[in-house]
């Protein structure tokens, strides 16, 4: 019997800042572009605490035929090669629930802070980023619920692949 | 205070099989390769229990300027797309206890066995693979922890950056 995937969900979070709901629409509109080229509609934005955006990346398994293009993977390879200690300073905003990989990948980099869109079409690895004392915000976003939710009603057989599950 | 990264390092086995002393040679051989290219010389190989070796791939920090490119990622990455049933019957050899990035990385995709060269030269994040029932094997090979000490002592600035660490 394997543990259960990371069980422990984030609360919606209560009053989120103007910082938060500002930047995360640079994941969003990641998210709406991956859509618009056919692939997994999930967006990430790394933003340093001044509200610099480092990077940003979208989920291009379909795009690229890519297996660890995750939004947060693929945002952090857009980046390419930094010293750890500006990491320190961002937070990784993404528009669902970040998975194991993204959520490790987090952990790695030193990341302190992860805005999430929303974690109720999938839950993700959000057990790991609190066991390792990483800051989760959820914004619990309509629109997010509603880029996945379409999504994954219209292409069940790419999300199952994407989230390592057999088909139904 | 942050929780302490994965704590729980995996003992030497004792008496491991054939299967995996012939398989791991796949991943050192890429660790060599990426050491040729001056790069971090970590490999790895996705072996199927039939021993069919399903991709190989190594650490491309230095190659490709990529931050997400470790040997199991960049492995996962070269072989693309597969349905998730593939992974549950392989197992991931990897010169090097695997980090957080790409322990989260076996946990998303299913994978069930991780066979590792060594853990003395760096500890990664075996406990989140045990957290998640992930069997992890310890082959504890000099081979493997010769290559990462003399590439740590020759390029410390590289490796500090690879794994997320401020230079001292």
């Amino acid at each position: 019997m394997l543990a259960p995937k990371s069980p422990c969900k984030t609360a919606p979070t209560e009053n989120p800042s103007d910082f938060d709901l500002v930047n995360v629409r640079h994941a969003v509109f990641q998210a709406e572009q991956g859509l618009r080229e056919q692939g997994v509609p999930i967006g990430a934005a790394l933003v340093r605490k001044d509200g610099v955006v480092i990077g940003v990346g979208r989920n291009r398994r379909v795009q690229k035929n890519s297996a660890i293009l995750h939004g947060e993977t693929d945002c952090l390879n857009n980046i390419g090669r930094l010293p750890a200690s500006v990491y320190k300073d961002c937070t990784m905003y993404t528009t669902l629930s970040p998975c194991s990989m993204c959520s490790g990948t987090m952990v790695l980099f030193g990341i302190k802070r992860c805005v999430i869109g929303e974690n109720e079409t999938f839950l993700g690895g959000e057990s790991i980023l609190r066991d390792h004392g990483i800051e989760v915000v959820n914004l619990n976003l309509d629109s997010c619920k509603k880029l996945m939710s379409e999504f994954i009603e219209r292409y069940p057989e790419v999300w199952n692949e994407d989230i390592g599950e057999e088909d139904k």
